[in-house]
């Protein structure tokens, strides 16, 4: 298997970079009041689409042949990755056909349709996404962009941990502790290969949804574990079966352990974030701060960096949240 | 009167830098398509404390005497000037008292409490604010920190276009126009002196309520026109009764004209940039947005910056805001 390097993030960086969003780094005073320590967060919810997403699929698309273009693509996805499949293809005048749960965020599968995709909707409890996107990419030529096992993928959602040390080098700070949502483990597998290279001491942390904890489980038993069959949750940007193959064998490497938030705590998060970060966030990408705000480990007086993955929430939902605080 | 210039800003900038947020400066492909322009949106709600403000209160504070830290300050605001000025007293240990609209929203109360400030309240309707303050001031001998007419707050709030400046020349952009929110006109009046300074083609605006458009009057009589007394908007961080003497003296000479905007237009404009843009934003703070979703100008292929001054709203008013949608 390909060992992915940071090399291989600096040159998909090159690629993508004039198609994303360098989005920021910031602190915030409370947090850090709050918290006894010296908090980054990486807004990848300001990203265009609304998530990090975009960076792994432009990475994909933009290294399609002629031919594969011609085709056109297929995806599977709970709706952020679908966006940015949608929206990358449609740059390209790329035709794209994106698989999604019924159950998706309306928010996410308008944007995946207001993007150009053709949406094929199917039943999380009883259909395989993957089996239905094989059998549209064999019968209809298509190529398929995997959601995270893919090492080109996992390269572009690596581009966010090289702006992250580009922006913390530039105000002289060592991050102790990374802390990073997984669903299949693209993005925290990405971050991480950039960031252990630049800064080897950094101890580096998944976090999942509570009912969703596969990564966490495989790292402590060193194989891959996959999640409870119809086990819920909110966080629908996380709800992957299980750690991906590829995703895995850089997250064994390189994560210092797995930890996991409840339902609560993340509700109770996406209310802090907006009151006091003023920024909109979706379940699946208040995670890492839901195990930061809810001490999941002693952080105090530590340089913490702090993943927020997206920001596609459905505003009912979002209102319904903030209003019950 | 002493002229300001943007060495006045870089200086303010040297002593409140360490104590400030270097704010974002970002774009976003859906708004760009919605305007066909390129539009950077500057995101001073992020900014500690949440609004603008705080660099203006730094600025002055930091430069008081041993003496006059030591005897305190007063200020008079609706909230964010209130938020700011308990912040900035309270990283000094100096004792500060805010005279503050018993109608101001509640998170702004809330957080002047929790920096530490002395809150007095007084009746909009039939009190004065600045005569409280200044009988205050004189009992107790605290200095008056100003929320817009002076000349050292002003230089402050300047630093947001300082920053501006330094973001858009980093990616080669000349701005073509400036959309900037209008209450006092202190951050207007600052940034306006580095921007026009820097991009001497720039044309300025500023936003207001369409109930408190005095800078709007004011520029077009080229005097000083009060708003009608009792006019009423939910854009509690803009309701000063008239522009300052020193703001309207320099707003006057650097800007093209003046835009409002109605209570429905900045109702929308919240909802769309937390949807779009993934950012909590007050009423006050959406109103140069609003004139670019509104399309109260020709913008169609120019660059464009908006200024988001504050994201203090009260999250039942929020809630209720992005529920109606």
């Amino acid at each position: 298997m390909k060992v992915l390097t940071d090399k291989d993030i600096n040159k998909a960086h090159q690629r993508i970079r004039s198609q994303i969003l360098k989005t920021p780094l910031i602190s915030n005073e409370s947090i850090n009041k709050l918290t006894n320590a010296r908090v980054f967060f990486k807004l990848e919810n300001l990203q265009y689409t609304g998530s990090f997403k975009l960076r792994g699929a432009s990475n994909v698309i933009s290294q399609l042949t002629k031919h594969e273009k011609s085709k056109g693509v297929v995806a599977y996805s709970s709706g952020n990755h679908a966006q940015a499949v949608a929206y990358a293809s449609n740059l390209r005048k790329i035709n794209s056909k994106i698989i999604m749960p019924k159950d998706a965020p309306l928010i996410k599968i308008n944007n995946t349709r207001k993007f150009g995709a053709e949406i094929i909707f199917f039943d999380r409890s009883n259909e395989s996404r993957e089996e239905i996107a094989k059998e549209i990419a064999m019968i209809e030529k298509r190529t398929i962009i995997k959601p995270y096992d893919d090492i080109q993928t996992i390269a572009g959602q690596g581009t966010a941990g090289k702006e992250i040390t580009e922006d913390l080098k530039k105000i002289n700070i060592k991050p102790d502790i990374f802390l990073c949502c997984c669903g299949g483990g693209g993005l925290i597998a990405g971050t991480s290969v950039y960031l252990k290279k630049n800064f080897p001491d950094v101890k580096i942390y998944s976090v999942e949804p509570e009912n969703f904890n596969d990564t966490q489980l495989s790292l402590l038993k060193n194989r891959i574990i996959e999640n409870k069959i119809n086990a819920k949750s909110i966080c629908d940007a996380l709800l992957a079966p299980k750690p991906g193959k590829i995703t895995f064998s850089i997250n064994r490497k390189l994560l210092t352990g797995g930890l996991s938030v409840s339902e609560a705590q993340v509700k109770n998060t996406i209310i802090q974030l907006a009151e006091k970060l003023k920024i909109v966030v979706e379940p699946g990408g208040a995670v890492a701060a839901a195990a930061l705000l809810n001490k999941k480990l002693e952080f105090e007086d530590k340089n913490i960096v702090v993943l927020i993955s997206g920001g596609n929430i459905d505003y009912s939902f979002f209102s319904n949240i903030i209003k019950k605080k």
